[in-house]
């Protein structure tokens, strides 16, 4: 008998009839015997509509009483799917973040959990319960309620999980586990049946958005191994675990992932002097303007040319700073492109392969794809490239780590 | 400086603009220095919503989880409030039932309040708050969620005043206070200054639907200042409180109620023996009806004709059950009427006058108007009559007790 932690997001909940589906599914791993701690979402678009009632009334919402509002989306669907249980035979009860308590910091709309009581799920599993807990909510220690921000039910899951020391955590979604790139893109990505979770943080954080970032990290930390499967179609997912170093065969990639959310900008002749880096990217960072890849080259005559990838929404803002800064260093020029892509190649066994960065490069030159930057990580090389390239680049790589599938993928 | 709580119903709250309204209203409040908890209902139509959703998964939805969900209606009022009070640069704070924290009994759907823990609001108060409270609900000793059942916002801001000791508790609706009579069947009807608790629980329950009873008698109960007044209309509404004995001249009638929702049943020769009323109405409540007027008529040749009143919904049943009693007790027969009316005339001066009753029965008499039953308390004369005789009775008692208002009514 396991006790599992399963998590519906808000599609898998959209509606009274996908709530009853759900039901039934829960009713099925009951009668297997395995004990069941479900975490759901509020019904999609549930979510939005409360945002923007709030907005109506005040255009930046006071963080407090959004909170307020918006966990009320989840603490409908835990009375609905109980009552669904309930009305199949299963003995069911409901818990909102606050009742489980789910205990997190005051930073409203973007919580942090930090500590969960065990003891009444226990008890009510020990009775032979469903619970259904209320994810992307908590309270903190002034009893106000606190919201995990976006994708945080996922975290929900993954935090019950550890606390309650749950042989798994499923993560119920609209695809049927984690592929080897975007099966819209190259139609014969895989399915993989088992992926590391520094794999998986980086196909995630590189635009693989099947799982959210925070609920990764967690189940990491906390070894949690985790689950992503289809809510309504049958089929084991993919496993997310540690590295396992027992596998016999390790592929070298696991997967490739893209990005084309990004701009590059460039600050020609930079004077190459100590303090340089943080006189450019300062303001950048002040103006909250996230950075993604930093590139700098060896310098040539005193000077060096240093590039950095912002999301596109931030370009604009970004050029203006760095026109300015440039001005203030005696930099020669500043350019920048929004068409780029970033295409990396993410495997724990490419720790132990050397030679990997240079297949990737060879794949991409016998395309005639030039790389614009390279940045590596110990189970990463991404490069920015054109992005009209982007389709052909990653299909190319696919092909080239031997990741394509027999069969293609519906 | 006064502490005011103030309780707005869901069509005082029912769109982002009354909202802002109500925000408006309790801003001029607080700049005249008066102290504000404020307990608010789901905007219109948000129960209903919230219900019907439930019946779609279960038609007899689980109490404890239909008020997980129901619940929610006043937390997003709660937390929209707040904001269009912050907005306006009201410091203001929310507080469901569970954060106050309300404490109930368990009966789901119709929890009754124990206690309110009054600590947290003090201190808001004291940093110049307002508090905004969700109305309608609470949190047993499980900490499970309840709600008091329809209308019980009214309650939960009389309670709340109780436990504050406010100095009055006011209810906003959509009348401007309570009056002698329904000013649609008569339009002189007045709006009455003040009435004591006493008369208003007679008004309520026979019909006058402007507050909740169970609110009325917790207002009698722990003597709160109760004042009903209209949301968005200025006037001094009507106070309800104690029986002020000082006041010079009261009048002997405060108010006509009257009911249509009522029906009679009536067993003829009744065996007149010790037992027998119980015999009659034991089956009746078993089956859960509720029983309202029962009279019971001196006894000839040892039989007696028993009649009651019960709500027009319950007459099938509660027919069918009488006719099989009425055969075990060896009744002569069954008989009943659904068109009927109840008028009742209110006032806590007949106490000290005699003869109000015969001048009622005079003022029905000159409109040749039979009446069927009769039944008194001590502030109340009820009688139950032809239904289609029911405006013109109130019509001729209203006279007759001069309320007639000197201006009629809008």
């Amino acid at each position: 008998m396991a006790l599992i932690v399963q998590k519906f997001g808000g599609t898998s909940v959209g509606s009274v009839e996908r709530i009853e589906a759900v039901a039934e599914k829960l009713k099925k791993f009951r009668e297997a015997g395995d004990d069941l701690v479900v975490v759901v979402s509020a019904m999609s678009g549930e979510t939005n509509r409360l945002i923007e009632l709030a907005k109506q009334v005040m255009e930046q919402p006071d963080p407090r009483e959004l909170d307020v509002m918006v966990s009320t989306g989840e603490q409908v669907t835990i009375g609905l799917l109980a009552m669904a249980l309930k009305k199949r035979g299963v003995p069911a009860v409901s818990y909102t973040g606050n009742q489980v308590r789910i205990l997190t910091d005051s930073a409203h709309t973007k919580a942090r959990i930090q500590k969960i009581d065990d003891e009444r799920i226990r008890a009510d599993l020990a009775e032979g319960k469903v619970v259904v807990v209320a994810g992307f909510q908590g309270v903190d220690e002034n009893g106000s309620i606190t919201t995990l921000g976006r994708g945080g039910s996922d975290t929900t899951g993954v935090a019950l999980a550890a606390a309650l020391k749950a042989d798994e955590c499923q993560i119920y979604t609209d695809v049927d586990g984690v592929y080897t790139t975007d099966p819209r893109v190259v139609p014969a990505a895989r399915r993989l049946e088992k992926i590391t979770f520094e794999e998986m943080l980086e196909m995630a954080s590189l635009g693989s958005k099947v799982l959210q970032i925070r609920s990764v990290e967690f189940a990491g930390k906390y070894n949690v191994p985790l689950r992503v499967l289809h809510s309504f179609k049958e089929g084991p997912g993919t496993l997310i675990t540690l590295d396992d170093e027992e596998s016999m065969e390790q592929p070298i990639i696991s997967g490739i992932a893209f990005n084309r959310d990004e701009a590059k900008l460039t600050v020609r002749g930079v004077p190459d002097i100590p303090g340089v880096a943080f006189k450019i990217l300062g303001p950048v960072s002040a103006a909250n303007i996230e950075v993604d890849m930093i590139v700098q080259n060896v310098s040539q005559d005193g000077t060096t040319d240093f590039t950095f990838t912002v999301h596109r929404n931030d370009y604009n803002n970004a050029l203006e700073i760095l026109k300015k800064t440039a001005g203030e260093i005696g930099a020669r020029e500043t350019i920048g492109d929004t068409k780029i892509a970033k295409v990396s190649i993410v495997g724990v066994g490419m720790r132990s392969h050397a030679g990997v960065a240079s297949k990737m490069f060879e794949a991409l030159a016998k395309e005639s794809i030039n790389i614009q930057l390279i940045s590596t990580s110990e189970i990463k090389v991404s490069v920015v490239i054109e992005e009209k390239y982007l389709e052909l680049a990653v299909r190319a790589l696919h092909t080239a780590f031997e990741l394509d599938s027999p069969v293609q993928a519906g």
